[in-house]
């Protein structure tokens, strides 16, 4: 197969962006290069992390923003929009179902949409590991807005938090008891909330809720972002937390079914944006969204190279051990890393 | 505080019970050192992972199927039960939601129940890190039966399918149009389905509709587990599958509220144990449990030992080039790992 020219993906030419998302998914050595060669070029999207749980409607209000971006009114000129939709249905054979694609058909053919569906892989990095390459090669592509779009609860929201500039979780009424929980987590991840399905009867009910929740005190959700990182920088990321706690986090409602709500619903989004930019957030989130996608790399090199140095044969004699139980995951820990049978 | 005796752990003592989940929970010095010494007696607990998306009744039937298991009929004896709530709620401030506890009163008094209620941590290692610690406290322990209960969508149940001997995986009917596109994950993990609230109109077309997908060719789950290991072990990957490659997986049905379905759901629960046991499977899903714990082990190690060994300010350094675009991800990791600037 040819080289992918980069000046070919930097001009937004289909196949070669096409391709390049298939490279960086893959994680090929091509796929590598492109990325270090395009990695200048990206910094001019706005990223937009998009999450809800099942059943919430997000690939519907996903679709009916996209048509919103490419439909602006009389005299805006109509955005570029990449979408990569972060699909958990494979996580061991890689394979991305049909669903997103077919379900965004009536977008398929305008050239000015580029819709891309990934698995999330397994455990090592997640989520993250091959999604920002991806964010990237559309960032660079010349793509407007980018949007990450993520089937999630917990974990999945918490990534896309860290590699959107813009997170909008998506709630939709009465989707049982379960939900509680999960929007605790949510309000300390969301810069937007919105209920969907707003033309049911317990929307209402809905909206307070999450307004409630909102009002409770140590749940801002600027107080706890970003914690837990793979190396320490204590003074940045409470700086980072200060300079945008002012973003007051609203509680919109749609149907995305009829459109109603979501030309407020980008609005919103524009409007954080330009909160981003004028208290200096925008660069402190590209820190700790850049910093993330960092330590996914470091953690994934590191064992790799970890790997390629012991010894044939000595991992599965240290698990054989350990399935036994004659020594524990701690001491197999230290044989294998330091080298030391204790 | 005085230190925690292992005897009063392996007798079962609740206190010392509790106190020894808090100190894994925390990975303090002394939680280390606990599972050190308890891992010799852990490995006689059945370990099932329940899980589901929100809205399917999840909590509701775990709690069902607990109190199931504390009332046998006449005859049988009362089995001692574990419950470590896997709480996506709170990945940041690592405070699990009261919610999981307050729904489980009714068994809040009975000592033969012990459940714990723990957030899932950030990006680290995930799920698995800390909970396969909390099992082996409470296996250790001498619960019969350990039920690790986790709201999940894709990752999740990954990693849950890898920590427990047998993975059920909860359905509800009509969660929309998500729902599809996470099947096809399920049927990779899945060792039972359940259709809770089995009594809705359209529970028999959830049942008919899971039952299709396992029907698919390429879709039987043992094709498919335990891919992407953080260290290579090909031939024994392989083995595990052809072992326990007969069983079937069954959809069940439940109504979760009134209790129906609940004692086959426990028989066929059961009966997965004696499959794996009669197989060599369960010997098999020991080895896949205990490396996924030491892989997660072993990357937090080579992390923390990579952190101590860079000069201070190194990583912050290569931070601000990368945020300013001056090198890209794969050059900052070059420069960090291998200390050459290229």
């Amino acid at each position: 197969m040819p080289d992918i020219l980069i000046e070919d993906v930097l001009s937004g030419n289909l196949l070669a962006v096409s391709r390049s998302l298939t490279e960086v998914e893959n994680n090929t050595e091509q796929g590598r290069q492109l990325l270090d060669q395009l990695f200048p070029h990206t910094g001019k999207a706005h990223l937009i992390g998009i999450t809800g749980a099942p059943g919430t409607g997000k690939s519907t209000l996903v679709n009916a923003l996209v048509r919103h971006y490419r439909r602006p009114p009389e005299g805006s000129p109509a955005l570029q929009i990449g979408v990569i939709a972060v699909d958990p249905s494979s996580p061991f054979s890689g394979g991305a179902v049909l669903g997103d694609r077919i379900r965004m058909q009536d977008l398929a053919g305008d050239p000015g949409v580029f819709i891309r569906s990934t698995a999330s892989r397994g455990a090592l990095g997640g989520l993250s590991s091959t999604t920002s390459g991806l964010v990237e090669v559309l960032d660079a592509a010349g793509y407007d807005r980018v949007i990450i779009e993520t089937v999630g609860a917990g974990q999945a929201e918490v990534e896309i938090a860290r590699l959107a500039h813009t997170a909008v979780v998506i709630e939709a009424p009465g989707l049982g008891d379960d939900i509680q929980t999960i929007k605790a987590g949510i309000l300390e991840i969301a810069d937007l909330l919105v209920v969907n399905k707003a033309d049911r009867p317990d929307a209402r009910r809905a909206v307070r809720t999450l307004q409630n929740m909102l009002e409770l005190p140590g749940h801002s959700a600027r107080d706890r972002r970003h914690h837990g990182p793979a190396a320490p920088a204590p003074q940045e990321e409470q700086q980072l937390e200060r300079d945008h706690s002012s973003w007051e986090i609203p509680v919109l409602t749609t149907v995305a079914t009829t459109g109603v709500g979501v030309p407020e619903l980008a609005a919103r989004i524009d409007a954080h944006r330009e909160h981003l930019q004028q208290t200096g957030g925008w660069t402190n989130k590209e820190q700790v969204r850049i910093k993330a996608e960092l330590d996914v790399l470091l953690r994934r090199r590191l064992v790799d190279r970890w790997k390629s140095s012991i010894p044939s044969g000595k991992y599965q004699v240290v698990l054989d051990q350990l399935v036994n139980r004659q020594i524990s995951p701690q001491r197999a820990v230290d044989w294998l890393v330091e080298g030391e049978k204790s």
